[in-house]
């Protein structure tokens, strides 16, 4: 069968047949699988665990120095002694044993990995870091792992991996104007529910709808239902803007085995919103709309992006972030901080009364940047809005889009941007 | 005798000539004088203090709000609950009595109040931080106070002070080019010592010499001699460009007593750099040149500024910063970092290799954006360069100019820029 991993004896999903090609014989569900790993990502909260199992326990060098990058995202720059100490280490270390590091302020794990060529299609790319799945949106099975398993994977070279059930998810239609990639992977997290995929593998299929940076929103939010990896079927920019070399053996086979499938009509959607403290509780931004905020923050791994905050600034242009709510703009990364220093883009979120936070985390793991106080209301562009995630245990995360953040910065309220025509003046 | 205060017996420093006038009558060193506070400054790092007092303690409300201004900067965005709710609390407070609130982002209290026009010649200014004689570049008389005197002033709108011994600082001659007011403000701390000017006031003769921001670090540096307050006598540019109204009875008599004098002749004055652990630990770069560096950090209300960004930038233009070495750079307020945007002057820093931060303190006392781990070196434009300002106790701090920090970030070790024409492609 065309496209079917040779020695296939039937048709296979997307993560079985990058899973089969790298690992050297057909794998299907429920098979291990042992696979060739082309990038171990660390982030800086876990290169002490990440070093020390590497030195102590293993007594190993990194097998390939290249296929090992350090990214300093987390909390950076550091906060506290500890903090400075850990990332001196994951310096130290990466000097002595060559393995690439990006350091404070290059930006978030995810997002750098991507602009420096680092996730390809058919790539096998474990990052510590939950939201490792981000890498599909290339085609990469990417997935996180505990500082033990990239330890293993950093010396062998190779990791071992259950092959996972797939859930195929079909995007059709269009999306309406001011509706975005966020929103529909809202809606696919509420479709699935948040363990609804659990160790799964979700296959999305959007032919080709959807731009790189889309793709990893889309991808990024997998774990949110529990997958393992969330996987895009390449199609559209990604085939030509980015110059991929896109395998033939990363397409899923036609009549491959799903567990579930399940249908999106991108042209019914209307602006999502992931209400607390699941990120599951989707509704409706509409049905929210009023609830004061006081703080909104465009950033992470999730809407960081050029595009991201290109969507807050139409938004924000000319207006001003209301009094008594605060406006925290952090980009994904120095490309990305680079590209909106010179295209105007931060000029306009600032004149709108955004704050700038370095490149990186930001507050999205309440670590520091922006941490919520007892009983705070914050709208977030982010990918968890868990009890504690940015803070307090009593602070109420909103997670939405970066058009949605923006209107709500300006009304101070929940709101949409076409609420903004009826804001006073 | 012209200019002295009325019923002054005899000749009168700035100091004596200020606090004779808003105490209404003539008071001398050591006397005891009750004047009018005219703007009372509360960061968010005392602003749980200050609250408790006014609320528990005197059980009053601020008697003039509209001068007292809370700013949020120290830890700014909150990097833990504690800070969180601490800055919330202030939110409220502000709120409640109709305090100024300057929140997240808006810079460091001394540049904002400084931009708002709420330091003014002949003004009492009172903060809650100790770089409060800062005011002390328009002739405000600036002092730094704990939480329980700031909040008497708040609730009376008056304070007491004993009138202050004055050191008189004579500058002569034109500074040489790349020799900066950081260096003539160093090199006074050198002459005076650490403890040399303890609860006196040191007024700065300097004809039409250095703009508002030069004087704004010269009188920032004041209380690095132990100094109360540090006057600069006005001319120059603060009585024209910025149009404050001077009056005749800020100036000095001549023939006022001073317990010290002290003639710097800025065109003999080198670079200058402040070695760990104390401020007065003065030296020329060159003697310190050569020693490696892992984080220089451009910014404070020392050197945060736009001419002090300006500074750096030529220095950075079309160069990088070195390899194992990271450059912070905040704004010290969010008008700086709009001039910087506008300007280019940011565009210019980021495609050198700097990091970006949020306007506010950043990592200068330690408590989150930068902090250095044991062993660590860092040059910083910022203020104090004491065992465990910034970080660990066995890091350690060098103070200098912007254009010093610069050159030091391309070269990875402590430098002057002319020798980037020694640095390697």
């Amino acid at each position: 069968m065309t496209g079917m991993t040779s020695q296939a004896s039937r048709p296979q999903t997307m993560a079985e047949k990058i899973l089969s090609r790298r690992s050297g014989q057909a794998v299907y569900a429920g098979d291990l699988a042992v696979v060739d790993v082309d990038q171990v990502m660390v982030v800086d909260s876990i290169a002490q665990s990440f070093i020390e199992r590497m030195q102590r326990d293993l007594g190993a060098l990194p097998k390939h120095p290249e296929r090992v990058s350090i990214v300093i995202d987390h909390v950076a720059p550091a906060s506290t002694v500890s903090v400075a100490q850990a990332q001196k280490e994951a310096r130290e270390y990466a000097a002595a044993t060559g393995v690439r590091l990006f350091d404070v302020g290059r930006g978030i794990c995810h997002q750098v990995l991507m602009e420096e060529g680092l996730a390809r299609p058919g790539w096998i790319v474990l990052g510590s870091d939950s939201h490792s799945t981000t890498y599909g949106a290339v085609a990469a099975f990417g997935t996180g792992m505990g500082a033990t398993d990239i330890a293993l994977a950093a010396a062998s070279g190779k990791t071992w991996l259950r092959v996972p059930e797939s859930v195929k998810v079909i995007f059709t239609g269009e999306l309406q104007p001011g509706v975005t990639a966020k929103d529909a992977a809202l809606e696919m997290i509420r479709r699935l529910g948040a363990d609804g995929a659990t160790y799964q593998s979700i296959e999305m299929h959007a032919g080709d709808r959807f731009t790189r940076g889309e793709r990893m929103t889309l991808a990024n939010l997998c774990v949110e239902a529990g997958a393992k990896v969330g996987l895009v079927v390449p199609g559209g920019e990604i085939l030509t803007e980015y110059g991929y070399d896109i395998p033939d053996w990363v397409y899923p086979d036609a009549g491959a085995a799903y567990v579930q499938e399940i249908h999106i009509d991108l042209s019914a959607l209307n602006p999502r919103m992931s209400a607390p403290s699941e990120v599951d509780n989707v509704h409706d931004v509409a049905e929210l709309r009023g609830l004061k905020v006081d703080q909104v923050f465009i950033g992470t791994c999730t809407n960081g992006r050029i595009e991201d905050l290109h969507a807050a600034a139409d938004v924000l242009r000319g207006r001003q972030v209301a009094p008594g709510t605060r406006l925290l703009v952090i980009p994904a990364s120095s490309q990305v901080l680079e590209e909106a220093l010179t295209d105007g883009t931060l000029l306009t979120l600032q004149r709108a009364g955004a704050v700038l936070g370095t490149p990186g985390c930001g507050p999205c793991m309440g670590r520091h940047q922006g941490v919520l106080a007892p009983g705070e209301v914050c709208v977030s562009t982010s990918n968890r809005n868990f009890i504690g995630r940015m803070g307090d245990k009593d602070a109420k995360i909103y997670l939405a889009s970066p058009a949605v953040a923006a209107a709500t910065a300006v009304m101070g309220r929940i709101a949409l941007p076409q609420d903004l025509t009826r804001a006073p003046a």
